[in-house]
């Protein structure tokens, strides 16, 4: 592509870095912002730059925080004996969004992948372990893990190996249950998924 | 959605403002560079700002430009007496990457359409006409006018528009032909644009 202008050349160029933007999509978004207010680019410019300096990470968690414990970890409304692990934040944002969990989350920023050379050190499965442990000698020790894990082989591998680290403090460590998702079709699900969903089946309750 | 710190939010409302990105899309961004290194950020942020306040437009032409005069008007091998009229900058860049035009261009910024609220007035039409009639006072008179415009109703009602302001210059006023693209297979081409190259149809030439 021939780029009438450097500037532009430029701001296309990064903007296309960005996963999933292609060279057109961004010389589109760089037409847009052209017509647009100067305001608007300078705002989205602003927001970008304190996104990125500004955010700081939960030392307990590693959720994103505004300070050095995020909100979920500080507030005195949530179960602290139930640490809920995901891989990322977008997960903790879905179940937040369920208003069905009111424990505690630990987020491990990934999950095992050898192929793309990701071990158990680049996650925080340490700190995790930790965080179990140092609760027992506290006051108010951690009762459960729950594994909220994706359900690719990647998944499975890293809650095998915390479950498998977390053997040794005693606790329960569960997992989110695999099944026919709700408004589901039995014929339209896949094997693997029925297969489970047989295996793991729970007592019908009248309640 | 609730988001876990009001950065996040702050950006991802300012990304989903951008045509084409949604919020989920948005979080994607966000989360991607909160994960790369600072300086992707600044350096995107700085890029767009650079982009917004730093652009000038061409007073000849309304093309992009680094300063008062675009490159393609400051040339001295493109052939200043053909102009072709374009929408918008993109157009440009289309019609440069074909290597088959020396001449200059005209950007009107935008297409008549009275549904959108678009009049003669809010694109650069008088500046054409300006342009062209100035030029037949000096050495270098305008021969012809190419309308490159798009091949819709707006489209359609713009080239008339400028053909009646351009009659009483006298110069020749063109548009590209429309037809059967190179490659296009007749059954499967409309009956509109089959219609009007059978209408169109031009001498067969075996130079």
């Amino acid at each position: 592509m021939n780029f009438p202008s450097k500037l532009i050349e430029n701001a296309v160029n990064e903007i296309s870095r960005l996963p999933g933007i292609g060279k057109k999509t961004a010389l589109r978004l760089v037409l847009h912002l052209l017509k647009q207010k100067e305001n608007t680019t300078i705002e989205l410019a602003d927001s970008l730059i304190a996104l990125r300096t500004k955010v700081r990470y939960c030392q307990v968690c590693h959720n994103v925080a505004e300070g050095e414990i995020c909100d979920i970890c500080k507030s005195h409304r949530r179960d602290k004996s139930i640490i809920c692990v995901v891989e990322d934040l977008p997960d903790v944002m879905a179940i937040e969004n369920t208003g069905q969990f009111q424990g505690l989350y630990h987020i491990l920023g990934g999950v095992i992948s050898p192929i793309q050379g990701v071990g158990p050190d680049d996650l925080k499965i340490e700190s995790l372990i930790k965080r179990v442990f140092e609760s027992q000698s506290s006051g108010e020790a951690v009762q459960e893990v729950i594994l909220a894990l994706p359900a690719t082989m990647e998944g499975d591998t890293t809650a095998f190996f915390i479950t498998r680290r977390l053997k040794e403090t005693g606790i329960k460590v569960s997992t989110i249950a695999r099944g026919i998702p709700v408004g589901g079709e039995l014929e339209y699900t896949d094997e693997v998924t029925l297969g489970r969903s047989i295996l793991t089946r729970v007592n019908y309750s009248l309640d």
